[in-house]
């Protein structure tokens, strides 16, 4: 590991075909003993149950020094394949092969990039295709099954081949499982309820955008008072600075001792009360770590809560000219010390309605933990873990569903844990890896698997070796973001250099619009909400989750669903007049901005200024007339 | 392959430990058969026969279905190991792995420089560490034996490991066989001896340097002219626009058609005989593709003596704006022509006394060959098929040992028939994978295996992306060469935008100083072709060849002794005033410019200005004083 992006190679002894079966049949299930030899001793005993609803393999026996699996599962040549947690490259990700450990997801992501080559180059931290905040080892097949992995092992599932998929995995998982159903919707429901569902989306949220600002009470009041007098609808502000900074080559950081910082926020427990009086939700920020000059660190090592050296002694990684401590969630009293000590005390009760929940990919595999499992086999856990830590949190001061933490990382369970995921770091530009449409892309994947809520940074994030926000980027973004479950704008991790939207009047009077088209969407968007917290269901849908038949709507990774009755497809390019979005088939589509009407089967051809995102409110649907009112927000 | 790259990449069914052995006895072998399980039938029987010089192993028979395979070798931890053929990047391999396929051998080679990011994304050519014209399932064990494996499968040769070296191959070899003895030298004695010794340099070399000239016949004509005036010891002229140009959007390219083209080079043959009473051979170009709208390429249609596709139809490889048919080599009748009717006819009859024989790498994968074997089992094999060719033709005219041809491509079996290697395609710069030092490395990995003469093209040749060669460089160069068997010049790819030696009168009087050191060295140079005509040791010797006991040599890949007397270390960065040579310990050295004398077993400082290249001779050697002389020259 170097600053979150992994180096990952194998040298495989072995690998041999079980290719000898044996049988052994109960009322309930099937034992299958697998063996190199006809006759030989079984290197590995599955127990099978299966029902009309699917079926579990569960692993019972592998000989000793197994201790990887590949496993083929049969597949059809023209079969899509989509999940894997949040892919932000490839929705369908069938023909290629997907690495599952969470991790960095890279800047620019796409080796044959400058920006890439830059990242690699000097950092590391390029990243490829598949790296992602959020893997998972499930995938729900065009077949209308999915396909669940329970191990928290490093697993590679392959979709490369014409006859077969493969399951690598670097552990004997504990089980497959196999849902099927009818229909797409009925699936998904499934996986939602497999994994539990998240508590509701808090209705505050609806007051409109989330403004991310990072430069201390100041800067927060100001603008905000501006942006308000421009017409913008606030629901909170998020500061992630709350905590304060710290200086370094690299630039501004953030200190990380996880409490208010009373010189960059005078006042701040009381600054908050006011503003929520004012109804504006203030939000901060958290990761998992704990700097070495904090306060927090120095508790938590004498409590014995940190990760240790595997020899026990000091753990600390290295974030660039400082150094924190891991806290081990493995040790439930250092969960609930976390919860409790810092996330309640420090925060709920200090006066935060939400934070960032950052991090949680960056588990080193040479760290002793309190459970005593290779923190090989704990890395993904972690995110999980995590998500646990904070939900346990809020719930502790009986905030469930109306406190609102967001990540990045996930693994199989956050779904339980997380109320709202946020697309990770993009890249401040429009590029096919690491820009604006890889949001899409990472919203269709997650949300396939039981995870309702996704948003991302407005503008993007990362602006590096010269990449910086453009005004035409930022609106294309907010113009997305408002058909997202939530719009929440940041300043990026190098504000001065990067376009802010209170910079230019034209631009802060486009996000005002974009905010009053969110709220006009509140009384169907929460119908959508409805729809999660009952059924899981996602709130930005791949198109076939609606349009089953249409096969050409399986490989579509840049546009969407918002519900059942409106279509997305945001505009991801620069410079863009028209926009050629499809429209599936079965349905008539509406034009929201020019409404024309268009049947379903092909591409269309819309003109698609700033200001007139691409969107079309399914014809005849009952809330057509106040889906198609949004133009006028 | 995409243009003489490839982008190779394997599925492995099943990899499995054939732990079971069971021994036959005879009275001069001893049969293995492997079994996977203990009494299970044999999958892999080989044949071993033993004595006091090495071993063979002969595979006798594989099970059908297995189609690869990874041996693996007893390794010691402190074991260095050489070899794999003309190896660019890295003299001792251990710690990396080395894919061993003939190719194009890469731009730049090297991910972390801009240059190698450039050549891949435009044209897939960046290269790695590995890529190599001359691959060779053969390496060199500082335990004092020699590995090679008798095949012509793509295989990849792992030294990574701890315990143990793992070779890999994509078909079960013919044999492995294990050469061993006391000294270093006496174990490049005997490699020489299993491949074959190549034709004694012709003597008519060490009149001078061959200059590399590829603009036409006057252009020719007055640079020997310049040449010699400023004091330019001239061998040869090599002009490999013999042929004549063909202009592509890519620039200036060569009609691969093999004959004197009258429009560039007016009475040809004439001329050559000219410049051969002057006291200047004269040399061209040829490769073994034939241009589908040259003569050539119909009359070996005509006769049948071109690869074809699989179905039997014509099969053209793309260069770049042209098509070329492939000279199908498995074909004897094919291989006589291209001897007698192109080499025989159109170059040595027609005055030619040596040439470039490019490329051999480019074996498609997928023709059909007249032997009926598969192509990815012929790719390794065409550069030695090629070099036949070439010496089969010489030969056919008397003129072995006389006419000298230069390969970059090379595989098993080279060694016996090409005259003379050449280090391809270098970039014209000083970087470490792709510059002037990988000329060293690529004449040392190689001396070892069988191969004595070796040389490069002066000032390098790749100028891509605003790359270009300096004046410095090419002195550099030159410095180097003049401790070569062959000095050479090189235009490069694009002549107009690089510099050229004749272009500064600074230049010149170096390279006309470097020529005179190169004559005045050669009295000791033909004791070493004495050498390696006896003994077949290269010129261009890795030190430990005369210091076994000295283990600091092991690792060093840029400096080698030019026979037992003279120890050569190329300065190879820019700006370089001063340098720091590795002496080996065991003997005392003198600066061959400054008479200064240095204890060997440490690195020393000595001034290195153009034109006084770091070359030591080694004190007390019969040659001491003809050696010092060469300050003088």
């Amino acid at each position: 590991m170097y600053r979150g992006n992994f180096d990952i190679s194998d040298y495989v002894e072995e690998r041999v075909a079980l290719a000898h079966a044996s049988f052994d049949a109960t009322d309930d299930s099937l034992r299958v003993s697998l063996a190199r030899v006809a006759g030989g001793r079984a290197d590995l005993i599955l127990r099978v149950k299966a029902d009309e609803q699917g079926a579990t393999i569960d692993f019972e026996y592998a000989a000793p020094g197994i201790n990887r699996l590949w496993w083929r599962v049969q597949a059809e040549s023209d079969e899509a394949v989509w999940g894997c947690g949040e892919q932000m490259s490839y929705f369908n990700l069938r023909g290629r092969h997907f690495p599952l450990w969470t991790s960095e997801p890279g800047v620019g992501r796409d080796k044959r990039t400058h920006l890439t080559w830059q990242a690699d180059v000097t950092s590391r931290a390029g990243g490829d295709y598949y790296h992602t905040n959020y893997p998972q080892p499930t995938y729900v097949s065009s077949t209308r099954y999915c396909l669940h992995a329970q191990t928290t092992a490093y697993a590679d599932f392959d979709f490369r081949r014409g006859g077969f998929h493969e399951l690598q995995f670097w552990a004997v998982p504990e089980r497959i499982e196999l849902l099927t159903a009818r229909t797409f919707v009925d699936l998904v429901e499934r996986i939602a309820a497999r994994f539990g569902k998240p508590p509701r989306l808090p209705d505050w949220v609806f007051n409109g955008a989330i403004l991310g600002l990072k430069n201390g009470r100041d800067h927060a009041d100001t603008l905000l008072a501006k942006s308000r007098e421009a017409g913008v609808a606030v629901a909170g502000l998020w500061c992630e600075d709350w905590v304060g900074l710290r200086i370094t080559s690299f630039g501004k950081r953030l200190f990380w001792d996880w409490k208010w910082n009373e010189t960059r926020y005078p006042g701040g427990k009381a600054w908050a009360a006011t503003l929520r009086a004012d109804g504006v939700r203030f939000l901060g920020y958290v990761n998992p770590y704990l700097c070495n000059d904090g306060t927090l660190y120095a508790e938590a090592r004498d409590a014995g809560y940190l990760a240790t050296r595997l020899d026990g002694g000091d753990y600390l990684v290295d974030f660039g000219e400082f150094w924190c401590g891991v806290v081990d969630f493995t040790n439930p009293a250092a969960s609930d010390w976390f919860a409790e000590r810092v996330i309640g005390k420090e925060m709920l009760d200090a006066g935060l309605d939400g934070w960032m929940a950052d991090f949680g990919e960056y588990l080193p595999t040479d760290v002793k933990l309190a459970n005593g499992v290779d923190a090989m086999l704990m890395h993904n856990a972690w995110p999980t873990l995590w998500a646990k830590v904070n939900a346990d949190a809020v719930a502790s001061r009986g905030r469930t569903g109306d406190a609102l933490f967001f990540m990045r990382a996930g693994y199989t369970g956050v779904q339980k844990y997380c109320p709202l995921l946020w697309a990770g770091d993009q890249s401040v530009d429009f590029t096919r890896h690491d820009g604006l449409q890889t949001v899409v892309t990472g919203a269709l994947s997650s949300g396939l698997l039981g995870n309702p809520y996704h948003h991302s940074d407005i503008g993007g994030y990362t602006s590096l070796f010269g990449n910086t926000r453009t005004p035409e980027l930022f609106m294309r973004w907010a113009e997305m973001a408002a058909f997202t479950p939530v719009m929440r704008t940041h300043e990026g991790n190098r504000p001065d250099e990067n376009f802010q939207f209170w910079q230019d009047a034209g631009v802060l009077s486009h996000f005002a619009q974009m905010t009053r088209v969110y709220r006009a969407l509140a009384p169907y968007v929460r119908t959508l909400v409805d729809d999660a917290e009952a059924r899981g269901l996602p709130l930005q849908r791949p198109m076939f989750l609606h349009f089953e038949d249409d096969r050409a709507t399986y490989d579509i990774h840049d546009q969407y669903l918002y519900g059942p009755d409106l279509l997305v497809a945001p505009v991801h390019a620069a410079g863009a007049e028209r926009w050629r979005p499809y429209l599936p088939a079965g349905a008539r589509w509406t034009h929201v901005w020019s409404g024309e009407t268009f049947e379903g089967g092909a591409r269309v051809d819309v003109a698609a200024p700033l200001g007139q995102p691409p969107v079309f409110v399914r014809a005849g649907s009952a809330n057509e007339a106040a889906l198609l009112a949004i133009a006028k927000a």
